[in-house]
């Protein structure tokens, strides 16, 4: 699986949430890092560039602060002049059908602002309901949003927890089950000099680990009891 | 009430429904037209003048087409730069409080794809939750969007009926019960000149008042019987 991360912010240089995320990708030759601000003026996007881009990928990943609920000014520029008509949506426009649309967003607010009675006042299922119609229109997998709350509140423990979910969300196939979660860590961590990683990351990474496998037993014994496999 | 239009339109030339705005803008010292893709380049907006702006007026009207289900990337932009924290929300950001929230938003698909079995999957309130959202933040009264579905296809009667209902939505301090609307509507017609108006104009506007007439008496009658108002 190929994935396009597709990045916009207007001040990515000195973002910290930003400079995490870059800090955190997997080195995958599978992964295509395509920063818009770095790559374009507003007016200039090349769209054949652009449209083949996506084309050969498979996850495109939209990844940005959620500034007043909505993407930044460049990431709005790219879709209306990337996402025609007869290319993502209209007569003859598939070529993004059965593509995922992944989403990886930074809100200020913590996350129980995110409701009716919140300051926000809406959930960020409904706050994302015009990313979700693009991903409609053109035919793509909306897949589960990746939402960091509040990172300046962030323990060193949630950073490493959010360094895993982040990688697994740009290079897993399949992380809607809890199985595959757990295989794809274990996988990676039996690639992983755990002595490499910087102070902190080890120890929690085995805590996590030990976390499934007591949940892992647990189904696992369910299952037993019942017959059925999740 | 003053009322400042905000209206952003990549194309705005070459846009039908843009140019039938403003060719129905009412003449009106309290109407402050601004169109920012006139007056600004991507990265220069100057924000002290815009809330200048904002403070000066009690109604802001958003105008724009609804490509990809948000708004332009100048307004996003503008959003961005010009409702800032201490001024439109957080501590001592309350210089937007109370003031009224407008949308005039125009939508290429038709009225009845806005929903979760059309093309375009939900609903227009929905869609447009990143506006009200912002609203609510800043204190605003976000009143009910006035929305052009699918321009190409008005009749000349439907573009006078929306030449009413653009002019009422721009100058009415309260549009939300039909007698308001009919007062408004009676008031201006007293001060217009039929005949001055397009072809077409006069025959419409005559059957709307009729039209209006004639719910206002059933209206009164059962109020009548019931003993109460509306």
């Amino acid at each position: 699986m190929k994935t396009l991360l597709l990045i916009s912010h207007p001040d990515i240089d000195t973002s910290s949430t930003q400079q995490f995320f870059l800090a955190s990708l997997p080195e995958s030759e599978d992964i295509t890092v395509h920063i818009l601000d770095k790559e374009y003026e507003p007016g200039q996007i090349d769209v054949d560039r652009e449209q083949a881009l996506l084309m050969a990928h498979d996850r495109i990943v939209f990844q940005y602060p959620l500034y007043w609920y909505m993407t930044p000014p460049l990431m709005k520029e790219w879709l209306d002049v990337v996402l025609l008509n007869h290319f993502a949506y209209g007569a003859g426009g598939d070529k993004l059908a059965k593509k995922e649309w992944g989403t990886v967003v930074t809100a200020g607010n913590a996350e129980k602002e995110h409701h009716a009675n919140g300051v926000v006042g809406f959930s960020m299922n409904e706050i994302l309901i015009p990313m979700r119609a693009t991903a409609l229109r053109c035919g793509m997998d909306f897949i589960e949003p990746l939402v960091v709350y509040a990172f300046h509140q962030y323990e060193e423990e949630d950073k490493w927890r959010l360094l895993v979910r982040y990688q697994q969300y740009l290079t897993m196939e399949n992380f809607t089950t809890l199985k595959d979660r757990e295989k794809w860590l274990i996988q990676e961590l039996g690639e992983t000099d755990l002595s490499l990683l910087p102070e902190g990351a080890g120890p929690v990474l085995e805590q996590i680990i030990e976390g499934m496998e007591d949940r892992r037993d647990e189904i696992d014994e369910l299952l037993l009891h019942t017959g059925r496999e999740d």
